[in-house]
């Protein structure tokens, strides 16, 4: 599957997994911007920024498409609770940057480079509480255990991911709990709360947060690819950015496996620090070994896999838009 | 009432308040230590060192006196919040450390120093993370509600107080709400959640709330007095440290007030940076003027009122300490 093609459909597959939920998508938009208004003003705007600089909403999608596809809820809670996801969401974005010190994202500057790190970390963590409240005043039991374990496993990933830079004998070990747990665990707790909110049986919760699970490894892997193959302006961020922070990720990984006959590209890898020249010239062996398929290829079968789970539901707008939710995660090019 | 004295009888009032609730104490430290504990080894070490570097544990006292003043509550819930507030504490504590980028605390180095920034921005969102997990899991609808919306007033005063450093104009106008919201608002919270654990009526809650009100605010002005008058072997803290990082806190507004005559103070303060050289002389200004007494006072009558809440409750050895923790707030020197 080339990425060329994959590409070329991103906008029809994008407005048919929204076209489904456009009004709640709308309502999500007003409830965050509601929420993080705050009567001290540079909370406000940087929140406020935060939120114009856009993003694509996958995780308060991925909890109303499951809650929809599981029946009828309350739908004002819904709406609180897809709001928090996105909250929480862009909370570690912001901790994210103020850690890899990015100074861009999505062609605008980073809170870090507009506000500095101070108010950054406490921007991040003024989302996080705002999540955190509406969670609180609008989550039932099961949906607060599920989405704060969640928590727990995102930023412990996140920590050893930040530990193991560099280190590639981390990455090899440890790839798939990294991307599983700051990606994939909580959009499988998005999806698992949707049909949590719609009364759906453990059996269905259980398929929701599958498919969830899967999707999130998905996108994480076509991150990872977008990271070297991606076109700067359309993702938000350098190309070979994880390279030369010291993410060995997916493609990299399977560069070393099927390409590394001499042992070179180890070796330059093992020294820890990477160079943008050294980045570019790794970048290169990378996708010369085929290494970008053979990762595109796993997103593929785990986005097969997500679609798989969702057999078990009755055919509606909702598990159509589910499907297409998951084809584009791994057909974007941003 | 002159510091010296205050410092003096410092041992005694601590074990007297401490001493009511020794077991339950001992309780919190090994669920704080079980619970921090992560198979993410770095989560596990920043954590670790974090609790070992001690503390007064004054939130999770707050929590249990109230409770157990109030009646008889499920003793293993009641442990599990009160080591959810020092995690929430705990947290504050690394993200502050980053933000003014402190480098020793209580007479170690800080998370920043050992970790760098990166971890201790995560670090403090892991213990903000497990704080969030045990709240989910162990409180109830009325206690979350309360703390998550303290939670958020806590980050919107430390936005304030950092977008506000070295602005008199906004020191002199919000500093009673800075402190409220910093330190305040939490501890209120703390005594309000034990009451509604232990079932107390709304007056009880209530009052609880207001004590603990009227304690934060006396602790944080007691800090603020300490800042220019303390010892830094003992607070653990580089005197003056607000002065420079551009905090103008009560001592500094009552010098104003009170003995500036020339406006010379009020010229030095307004440039906004304040040297090391400059923060010792305008230390010397305050401690002259009377302003450190006049603070104290404003401590002690914050005190006072915070144990007229108290009559309300029938007399224990939990109200004896709860009052006895009032007193340490005020008389404490580190």
């Amino acid at each position: 599957m080339s990425i060329t093609f994959l590409h070329s459909d991103q906008g029809m597959l994008g407005s048919n997994w929204t076209s489904a939920i456009a009004d709640e998508l709308e309502s999500i938009e007003l409830t965050i911007r509601s929420v993080i208004n705050s009567s001290v003003e540079v909370a406000s705007d940087l929140s406020g920024r935060l939120l114009a600089s856009g993003g694509k909403r996958i995780r308060p999608s991925l909890l109303t498409l499951s809650a929809l596809a599981c029946g009828e809820c309350d739908r004002e809670r819904m709406t609180y609770l897809a709001a928090a996801t996105e909250l929480v969401h862009m909370a570690s974005l912001v901790h994210d940057d103020v850690i890899d010190e990015t100074r861009e994202r999505r062609g605008s500057a980073t809170a870090g480079a507009q506000f500095g790190n101070k108010i950054s970390v406490l921007g991040g963590d003024y989302l996080l509480s705002k999540a955190f409240h509406l969670l609180c005043v609008h989550g039932n039991p099961d949906i607060l255990k599920s989405l704060s374990a969640t928590a727990v496993v995102m930023v412990e990933s996140e920590i050893l991911q930040a530990s193991g830079e560099g280190d590639l004998s981390l990455w090899e070990s440890e790839y798939w709990r990294i991307i599983r747990g700051k990606t994939a665990d909580f959009m499988a707790s998005c999806c698992e709360c949707g049909a949590m909110l719609a009364d759906a049986d453990v059996n269905q919760c259980q398929a929701m947060r599958e498919y969830g699970l899967q999707l999130g490894l998905a996108f994480q892997i076509t991150d990872d690819v977008l990271d070297i193959a991606g076109n700067s302006e359309l993702t938000g961020k350098e190309t070979g950015a994880d390279l030369i922070n010291g993410k060995f990720t997916l493609p990299v990984l399977m560069a070393l496996r099927d390409a590394d006959g001499d042992g070179s590209l180890r070796k330059t890898l093992s020294k820890g620090h990477i160079s943008a020249c050294e980045a570019e010239k790794i970048t290169a062996i990378i996708i010369e070994s085929g290494a970008l398929e053979t990762a595109n290829s796993a997103a593929a079968d785990c986005v097969e896999a997500a679609i798989k789970q969702l057999s078990i539901f009755p055919q509606s707008i909702y598990t159509d838009a589910l499907k297409s939710l998951a084809e584009f995660v791994i057909s974007r090019n941003g």
